[in-house]
């Protein structure tokens, strides 16, 4: 782990106007998480959480992947991964597997109904980051954007990850 | 509630460029959110979501708060905010008060102890805003990302919140 510095030599202050664009992210990242989860709950009785796990296992070779894994690839709800596949398995969307490799460890494996059920909720999840992210952007914002996340993500993974 | 377009006439496709911003919007946020709350829990035992908490309390008149209204204000966890209200309470940053007007109501009022406790944090805290967020960023994204992450909120916001 490496000494990170920040971008003055003196402590940041709560009222120095660079916390705005912090706040703008945090509060932009609350409204639309919540407003897709509204709508996936609403048109496909998922949270977004449920959807990401979902997403997330169907992306793994043969739909299939171990639980430590799946627990470090969602974005959502990381903590409550164990909780959360119980329930897409009492739904039957996942089924829970001997690893194919490694008796002791168990894995998540995607049914033909959850593999439907993604398929018809990521239109829902698609006509919302159109509609709420997309449709509020500039063209220009979306490049800007996307080279400064990729900044802040690689920064803010260097010491964390590795 | 109103009609929303997208920006296409056709429905999104999960292959268009433009998902790369919104899955970097999402990474970043993730990274530097579990980045702040380890920090958070390392320096100050104090998860990230009670960090918030522990603000908008402070933030409200004479640091007190009812209870659904703090629900309303947090930015994290806001499904889990009457357990992380009783933790915070063990302990003994956080007091759970009648409501001045509403017998029936419940407030929460920041303790001397969760006053201190929070100054000390926020240096952590803002600390990682600016060596994981601000530092990360040129000048003008900083304009860039504020004046986009406000347009998505207001827009993501517009129904949810009306």
């Amino acid at each position: 782990m490496t000494v990170t510095e920040g971008t003055a030599a003196r402590p940041l202050s709560p009222s120095d106007p660079r916390i705005e664009p912090w706040r703008a992210f945090l509060q932009a990242h609350a409204r639309i998480t919540r407003r897709l989860d509204e709508e996936l709950r609403a048109e496909h009785d998922l949270s977004l959480a449920e959807y990401d796990a979902l997403l997330t296992i169907a992306d793994a070779p043969d739909r299939r992947i171990r639980m430590r894994q799946l627990a470090d690839r969602v974005i959502l709800s990381k903590s409550g991964v164990t909780r959360l596949i119980d329930r897409l398995v009492l739904d039957g969307l996942v089924q829970r597997d001997a690893c194919l490799s490694d008796a002791r460890g168990a894995e998540a494996v995607l049914t033909p109904a959850g593999m439907d059920r993604l398929r018809h909720a990521s239109r829902t999840h698609l006509r919302g980051i159109d509609e709420h992210f997309l449709a509020a952007l500039e063209p220009e914002d979306l490049s800007a954007i996307q080279r400064a996340m990729r900044a802040v993500a690689e920064r803010a993974g260097a010491d964390s990850d590795g």
